[in-house]
């Protein structure tokens, strides 16, 4: 961060802008309500006097807080709370202490958040993925609040992540070697979500560079039931020997649907997880899955977030995921045979 | 909350305590750092004057904040995660933003973050429990700080809860019923943790009715691990027909552990849990266990808490916890011949 003092004022910015001081401030607070063509005049003139905002406990670079924000799609299923967990130890204790929001995978909420967190003098922000409005990062930069991306990689904005694309290619890699051809997939929801994205694209493109497809996708929302009932729909295709799932509570809940449909997994069905949280080493059998580097990715995430904090150069941290070969993935068989359902 | 207007100053407390501003302010922000009888004299002072202090955006009653405060004890394993779900989702949208904290079920971190939180600016605090040192609560009372205990029940606070005590006899009720008189118990630790108390108390009083008395019990953290780890050591007791676990999370370690050894579950052995969170339907066999309100108490603290922010009365609220009968339980049978460990 610049150590240099900033001179210039909101009145500045509105009369070289030639704007309101209140269309200033909406610009910063609700860029939202400002029809495009003027937040682009003020954002310039914002940029020319490198006009720093006096928001609250900010004024002032040397009076840090020290709170740092998380903003983290949810706190259910526990798919954040190891990484989340490893972030806040790695925290210099005493100095930094750690507030979470969680966003209900919704863009416009997440937003509100990072408003929030950064209105209530958070140091720093550690968000989930790439994929947001470009204006949130303009804001932030704006505003000089450092930041650390997680739980993906990229080039664009610091992380400390994986590759979800290479990650689910390696599984599928996996699934193929096995002999399975006739694989379908229960991908999270990829609208705004770089990290299910990443993770379908991952396998559609191993299957594609096989000369295969898959056949059949379902897009739904985490959870145990909708995985449960994804899966359910898919094997109405009897064909279908291997359902790759992107996340472990998809895979658990389809997991859970094969036994109530009379499916023994993996004799009947491959079922493959990602994350490798708790919940992969409590179904029965035990889900074979891609191990996200929870603890490493939330050590990693503190050490870059507090050197970002300081005012020094961080570099990004690209870290290895790995395949958990447990219990439920075995070379293909003619399963329908025995199947109840 | 009242509305007068408060005239004490810092300095009117420090002269009728007949102490130094600079100690109110410890007695304020670290009573542990001032000897009790000088901590009493300055609270004396401090209630006799109705003195508030003026603590940041705290300064107008009128300017609220918007942001409420949750601590909870973990983030780990989805526990809590449904009913803070819940709790968000009932705040006047627009209105109330929450910031979740958690503190590994550490009273010290517990303390320190309601400080954090309330130097923040919080309008009002959601706790999980009620065990924890009444200076906190003094601290809280004298800030005017609206809070609801969650997760538990009694009548010193306001709360909306259920009680551990009653739900946990009511699971060890049945469980006598199938027959079982050999019983053990894995619980969770009970140092400032009321709820792990309550659960061991009703389940052990339960038994003491009978005449009856556990065959063992171990008392570890929450977590698969150490619930894996209890149940291998308390089944040396080959008597043991049912062990009854404190929460999910350990039943689902217990249950996991009986699969490695070669104990089928529910004819070898009962295991149940407590909470009903999602890992309880997706072990296999499916969990038998207590169900806990989240949603309805989530609900209901979130409508208590901001009846208080805004200086409503509000009632704590009692809510029923329910048996679901999955499939983890069975009557007793010789199970050690069939044993592999």
């Amino acid at each position: 961060m610049s150590e240099k003092t900033v001179h210039a004022t909101v009145d500045d910015v509105a009369a070289l802008a030639g704007v309101s001081t209140a269309t200033v401030s909406r610009c910063l607070n609700a860029p939202d309500r400002v029809v495009p063509a003027t937040r682009e005049k003020v954002m310039e003139a914002i940029r020319a006097l490198n006009y720093s905002p006096n928001f609250g406990a900010r004024a002032l670079a040397s009076r840090r807080t020290g709170i740092i924000g998380a903003v983290i799609p949810t706190l259910e299923n526990a798919v954040f709370a190891h990484g989340i967990d490893a972030f806040e130890r790695s925290l210099s204790p005493g100095k930094f202490a750690l507030l979470v929001a969680s966003c209900g995978y919704d863009p416009e909420r997440e937003k509100q958040q990072i408003e929030a967190l950064v209105a209530r003098g958070a140091d720093g922000l550690l968000l989930v993925g790439f994929d947001r409005d470009p204006a949130i990062y303009e804001w932030l930069a704006i505003r000089k609040v450092p930041y650390v991306l997680a739980w993906a990689c990229g080039d664009s904005h610091p992380y400390a992540g994986f590759d979800n694309v290479a990650g689910m290619a390696a599984m599928v890699r996996m699934v193929l070697d096995l002999g399975h051809r006739n694989v379908a997939m229960i991908s999270g929801l990829t609208q705004g979500n770089d990290r299910a994205r990443g993770r379908l694209e991952g396998a559609r493109d191993l299957l594609a560079g096989e000369g295969l497809a898959f056949r059949g996708v379902a897009e739904v929302p985490y959870g145990l039931e909708s995985g449960a009932r994804a899966f359910a729909e898919l094997m109405a295709d009897r064909s279908i020997t291997a359902v790759i799932c992107g996340n472990d509570v998809l895979a658990a809940g389809a997991l859970r649907a094969a036994h109530r449909m009379g499916l023994r997994v993996p004799r009947d069905v491959t079922i493959t997880g990602f994350d490798d949280i708790d919940i992969a080493s409590i179904t029965f059998p035990e889900l074979t899955t891609v191990r996200v580097p929870h603890t490493r990715m939330g050590e990693q995430a503190a050490a870059l977030l507090q050197q970002l904090i300081e005012g020094k150069r961080g570099e990004s941290v690209l870290l290895p995921t790995e395949i958990v070969a447990r219990g439920t993935h075995a070379p293909p068989t003619a399963r329908r045979r025995f199947a109840k359902a």
